[in-house]
């Protein structure tokens, strides 16, 4: 994929924000990258939606540098990428604040495995974060919030677990590139939601035990899952 | 009706869910059944409803055997097929992962029959299942699901029911054909969203006394229905 | 007003009630009254909303006598009936199923004056009625609905409490033509919800004090009323 | 910007309210005011949003004298004016019966500062206001609900807290101009959306800590802001 091709996908992922209702206003953040050239897409600081182009998006390279676009990144831009040299098979991160995924990270609480819906796309509880001390906000904000991601998600492999909620905050989601980043953002809003009705309805409700747990991950994405068509 | 005009039903009844918002992206399936021919037309596996063509949509005998579609099929496909072979009555079966319904199921608790909306469909309070267990999930997850909603409806006159819980995972509903199946799950959907949201209102809520349940079931469905028009 | 600009009003306020996402499928019907003629014009029972024309509506006098249309009349009918019979200031009437109003008949809880949205529109708490003996709705299930909303009003002026819950069932709304009893059945649901809100916000909240509840009521619908512009 | 000018912008912004779901029918009003000659442009009382025009609207002086428009002004416009006299920084004012905001009102709670959501605006808990006395009603309602206003904002500079809540009514906000004043209205009821189903999956959730809220809401309004692109 040329850059050409990266920077559309990634125009495209930001767009399917609003589409998906999961950001009010410019609430709301996607990159994508290109591993071969080292170079991350994302999105400009503050710009609306309904007028953002191909040319406004910014690309740096792993360090932070600049490379093309004359607006300024994401103020997220530092966490984003911390997350992209971490984790060598990530192609393309979210950020949003959407309703319900922001309310379980305003409540400090990680979100139950309570159904079959989690369990097809997250391998257990979607785990939160602390918070960042006095100290850490003040020495590089952005930055430290994609070290806790890290520290949060501990030894989890990182596509098992295609998000995370920063406490206080909001979530931060991923996939394989920009597109399945955005669709791992959608899922995690619509189990947020449901969990939290699960725990209104009952309060005691239990999570799935894990046998129910692995079968649903693994007919998905398992080396024998038959959910879906064989790629070919 | 031939195989031809089955599948255009079976069709508009899957696009149908994401039209009332029953579905996030692939998570629902429709089937519908021609008890003359013995077959059954269900969606295929993990195919997005805003591409499916009428040529995607797979046929199968009652046992599972694939009479047409080169897709592989819902991977849901066996509990349709155990729903049919048990259920004579039955045209259509659907699965969704609606979000209050399938609240309701990851709470483990039946939809108690609150109110006459609920009565003008279900003949009572619509149960959950209980879990499967790791023997029943590794032998046969899908058939058995089949097996459990049969186990959990008990006598219960299947067309007065249209509709369960299967714990921790969400709802399956069912009709006299796809279409009416469809029509059962929104109505599944809606009285699962006005249960939880009477249970918030008052956690002492009471069930409809058994007189006012017969009376809105039977003015609908009963011999002297007066309810719509008459079916000429 | 003749009998054709009655029906087009009947036929628009039916329409409003989808539009205003007041119903499901065909769960609500709209009613107005031609006073001089004494008869009630009314949605015709289980007729979808997006294939209702001016001529499936149902015209009837006061004592239920069929006057016009093919169709059957809405099931509902004899509780409209009853309605005009008693209070002669009704110029429509309207039943929904509404999610949240339902949700508090279903509760069997009235809606506390919490708020000026209220006040505005209702002069007081909306009340819900007891349920109907086995031996009512044995005899005329309809009708003595009907008695049973004027029972549970009470004596208060009809205008001034332009809604009712009816027990384990929903709400009914009411106004001086067809369009504005939809339009209280839309700020019925709409303050059932915020009552709902305003509850698990604060389980000790308390109702809106007399004289703020005078103070707006009276600002838009007394003698001094400063709010709209002076019909001319 | 000239007075025609002006009245673009407040009719923009009125019509701006239903199309981000702010307001049911006409209970909401926006105005504008230009500082150099003094007059207050407004929405006037009880016209529907969809037949809204620019001579419809309303032209006063900050003492409340009509200057152009023959229709009456919005019956809230005593408020307004209250808050224009008192804050020469307010260009724009807002006052709908958004539902979750209204909620939070009629709980007679403060909105805890529970995220960054709220940070990135607000500098702190959104306050509720004390009830009007039965005098204060009496004598100028509307005036003293501004004045009201005042009192619960007590020495916060005006911009760095742009809404609060009347209590048992509703929610006011403002900005630098009518625009603004909107779109503070729209965050207002999304974070007042989110802190209810932050106290729902946790009741114990605590504020953010003093430190975080700096952070944000430094990075996004402070003399050093990185949020958004540099204005030139």
């Amino acid at each position: 994929m040329n850059l050409k091709a990266l920077k559309e996908q990634v125009l495209t992922a930001n767009l399917d924000l609003p589409r998906h209702h999961l950001v009010t206003f410019t609430w709301g953040n996607v990159s994508g990258i290109d591993r071969e050239r080292g170079l991350v897409v994302i999105k400009p600081s503050g710009v609306s939606y309904d007028k953002m182009q191909l040319e406004d998006l910014v690309v740096l390279d792993l360090t932070g540098r600049q490379v093309e676009g004359a607006l300024r990144p994401s103020s997220d831009t530092a966490t984003h990428l911390v997350l992209y040299r971490t984790y060598p098979e990530l192609g393309g991160v979210v950020h949003t604040h959407s309703t319900h995924a922001t309310a379980w990270a305003q409540a400090c609480r990680a979100i139950p495995i309570f159904g079959t819906t989690q369990a097809d796309y997250f391998n257990g509880e979607i785990p939160c974060s602390r918070l960042l001390t006095p100290r850490e906000v003040e020495e590089d904000y952005e930055g430290l919030t994609g070290h806790l991601i890290v520290e949060t998600l501990k030894q989890t492999p990182i596509l098992t677990m295609p998000g995370v909620l920063v406490a206080n905050h909001g979530p931060f989601s991923w996939g394989k590139d920009a597109d399945d980043a955005v669709h791992n953002a959608v899922v995690l809003e619509e189990v947020a939601r449901m969990a939290w009705l699960t725990g209104q309805i009952n309060p005691q409700a239990h999570a799935l035990p894990d046998y129910l747990l692995e079968k649903h991950y693994q007919r998905k994405h398992g080396k024998h899952a038959y959910y879906g068509q064989t790629e070919t």
